[in-house]
């Protein structure tokens, strides 16, 4: 028995990727059909299909981690039920109501929680720390969104302000539903604060944790031409 | 210059084949919006992934249509534009107000629309027909959908009338657009009806071609036990 089959014999471990697995299935879930929605904003029949394709791109590791989830042994829809709620309640208070604000939310959105995941990803088995990596790898899809909110900017400067209020409520959100789930789901907690036999980031690491998100975001924001 | 690229230097061909490609993309773009927002209707978190996954393959087949007119120097945002209106159309008179309905939907538009492109297909060049034979090629996806309606129909049998009038609600609304668009563009007439070079199925052909696809129709709507 390898080092990574072994983990998964201590039932917390198993529940607690089992967990990371789901909320991350659903939020990709829920991404495709956000991204879809905000699809019919766009304003031109190209924006709509480069759209669609960062939607049908978050479909494809919603697959790969159902998948996952099946090999584990696990029922995908009791794996993601948990978060429905909370991601839900996340995409109701931030409804874009322009297509540019849809794509900085999906910047924003897209950036915090890969930061997130790519930070827990250090306290999981290789093959679960693959799956994750792969699924929060954005690289090719950030570029025209980057792309779109700049050019936007150059020709209305006036967007910048009312964008980065933007920005700023919907990291707030984020925040709020990302506490709620902490609260709720201790399995997160565990493996993130760690145990003897597989030390975390322990509680101030997890502070600085938050701290470097937070960097990011800001950077991001500046990525795009806005203040965080 | 083999028999393909032979056809490309009579503009009448070119204009028929670039307006068939940007229905066909448009079709596809807009039926992965559609499903998406279906998908939103979805009883549980299992039927939701499995529209998106429809929805997924569509924009697949858009990509494959987009990149083909690029290929043939046209531009797949004006390729496309002709055919917002009347699809849009369509899709706003047939909002589905229940999971099955959008099922029912997907089903039957899917199939109609499969056998209207499969039809003309034979009356292009071979890439042009493989292009389009793949795009349209619903096998993989039917199965969920049939099993899906029969399944219901067998738990509550009065959906059947219900979704029986339905789906006749959809032929009529399908019919009245699609005249729209051949009234509009006689590309697709001077190709089904054909020249001398290059005969179609001229008039009688394409009644014909009518009552296959009704027949088939019919067909799939027994398949779903709705009676068409």
């Amino acid at each position: 028995m390898d080092e990574q089959e072994d983990r998964f014999t201590d039932p917390t471990y198993r529940a607690a990727v089992i967990d990371l697995l789901g909320t991350l299935a659903y939020g990709e879930l829920s991404a495709f059909l956000r991204l879809a929605s905000d699809a019919e904003l766009a304003p031109t029949l190209t924006a709509k299909a480069a759209l669609a394709g960062l939607a049908a791109t978050e479909f494809e590791h919603h697959e790969q981690l159902r998948d996952r989830l099946i090999e584990l042994g696990a029922d995908p829809e009791q794996a993601m039920r948990p978060f429905v709620e909370p991601l839900d309640a996340f995409h109701e208070r931030t409804r874009p109501s322009t297509w540019l604000e849809g794509l900085v939310k999906f910047y924003v959105g897209d950036g915090i929680a890969s930061d997130f995941y790519r930070e827990i990803s250090d306290f999981v088995d290789p093959g679960t720390r693959k799956l994750i990596l792969s699924a929060v790898d954005g690289t090719a899809r950030a570029s025209f969104v980057l792309q779109t909110v700049r050019q936007a900017i150059a020709i209305d400067p006036t967007l910048a302000s009312r964008l980065g209020l933007w920005g700023r409520r919907l990291v707030g959100e984020a925040l709020s539903q990302g506490q709620r789930v902490a609260a709720d789901r201790d399995t997160f907690s565990t493996l993130v604060v760690g145990t003897e036999a597989h030390p975390g980031m322990g509680l101030v690491g997890i502070i600085e944790m938050f701290g470097r998100i937070t960097e990011r975001h800001t950077q991001r924001m500046h990525e795009m031409g806005l203040s965080a």
